[in-house]
């Protein structure tokens, strides 16, 4: 399935885009993509749906993040060794974490604020992992049952506020619409396999960014596991994974985004986002 | 007023602590001491209330965290100078930010995991300032307009996530439990001068903390205005503002919590908390 929520910022409504690629409202059946709804009976009410019997959403509504109440948006640094490498560090030993502000998620095709004061303002796309159900000392092996679907994330980044201000990436990760989300939670049935999925982002149409998940230092399950040592992880929750090369950080001499640029990312079989920047 | 929550974990109502310290039930008029209830014309409503009117709350029930809903809960690292040098660091010239999962929160006297294989479990007593309302690029003169009151909170933390398995303070922040708050929420007005704080912690009867408020390195008004321009606070987030000295990693050899102990600690006006340590 893939599932997605439509309308306007905070009023979304779920809806399920059906096998023609048509918006159906999903409303009288889900409060909303989100909590309960995520787990695998949340999941299997849905899926037995016929879809042709729920209502078709015309014309062209604004697409929200394709998941509601998000706990928590955690972050994967320098998941690639790729990436690791342009931005001058050693991969990792073990998956670095970071956290963005909720606050900072929004719809795939929504206006992205430059911050004021921001001169360094960059992108990332990354795989995003939507949490089912309750995940507490998970292992490995257990780790994909509680995971509901895949999505799309910018992680976008000031790298200033997030390198050059004291320490700890938070202050750089989390200003409004700083996290893109969507426009689908793809379950996870529908992905064959999740560690093999190319991902790209242009600015202004110049490619900028070509990878693959199958370049990932740890992989989804892993990550999973790994971090329900740490925290509890709930439905809802969200964990983007990490970016491939190609980010403006990593150019010689780095390239940031300006109000009025414009940015296309997309996922194989997740979809694609359009961002324009804006002043904020 | 003194503002709290209290029930089972997850099904807490909201109450308010009269003048004789009798907890009432202000579940009609109020769904939970989150969101919009805490915009200054919420805190009003239920400020015109009589306490007398409002139902007793009989017995003594679990007593939750004093705000619901949380969106964010934000600290402030390193934010007492003495505390600053005795982990080995400088003060910072500007906010150290991190992030703490909300699914950490507990209430104040709720049992502290501690986490598997952890050996560096340690205590800080800090102040907590509850938003109001959405605050986005705001001065410090009118940053206070935007804090609904304050809380007692600790903040603890594993070391050895936090510090030695791969960068960012995320992972030895977010275990369960980790994040007790409250009793009360007691509102802005109630508190003279928030810069004029004592508080202490104690481990077993030990006296570990003792410090005050007034030597905070960054105040109250300039953490919310300086988060502020970071990201946007919105009703109901919360903020620690860094503890004083006497942290276990600070002892000289550091000493850690062990399952079994018992860690009480108080802030003046905002009451006090109680947690017994168990294993996780």
């Amino acid at each position: 399935m893939k599932l997605m929520r439509v309308g306007p910022l905070g009023q979304e409504k779920p809806a399920l885009l059906d096998a023609a690629g048509q918006m159906r409202d999903l409303s009288a059946h889900v409060a909303d993509i989100a909590g309960a709804a995520l787990s695998p009976e949340g999941l299997a009410r849905l899926a037995a749906l016929d879809p042709d019997s729920l209502p078709l959403i015309e014309g062209t509504p604004r697409i929200g993040a394709c998941v509601g109440a998000v706990g928590k948006f955690l972050c994967i640094g320098l998941n690639y060794a790729d990436h690791a490498r342009e931005t001058g560090k050693e991969p990792p030993e073990e998956p670095v974490v970071f956290a963005k502000a909720t606050s900072a998620i929004c719809g795939p095709d929504d206006d992205v604020e430059i911050p004021r004061g921001s001169e360094k303002t960059d992108w990332e796309v990354e795989l995003g992992v939507v949490i089912g159900s309750r995940t507490k000392y998970v292992s490995e092996a257990e780790a994909m049952d509680h995971v509901a679907g895949y999505c799309l994330i910018n992680d976008l980044s000031e790298r200033a506020f997030q390198s050059e201000r004291g320490g700890q990436w938070t202050k750089g990760k989390s200003h409004d619409t700083f996290g893109p989300i969507g426009p689908w939670l793809v379950t996870r049935d529908e992905i064959a396999d999740v560690q093999s999925l190319s991902m790209w982002l242009d600015v202004d149409g110049v490619r900028r960014q070509t990878g693959t998940t199958a370049t990932m230092i740890f992989g989804v399950a892993h990550l999973v596991s790994y971090l329900s040592q740490f925290m509890t992880l709930l439905p809802g929750d969200v964990i983007s994974t990490g970016t491939p090369p190609g980010v403006g950080l990593g150019m010689k001499p780095p390239v940031y985004l300006r109000a009025g640029q414009v940015v296309t990312l997309g996922i194989e079989g997740l979809g694609t986002q359009r961002q324009r920047m804006i002043a904020a």
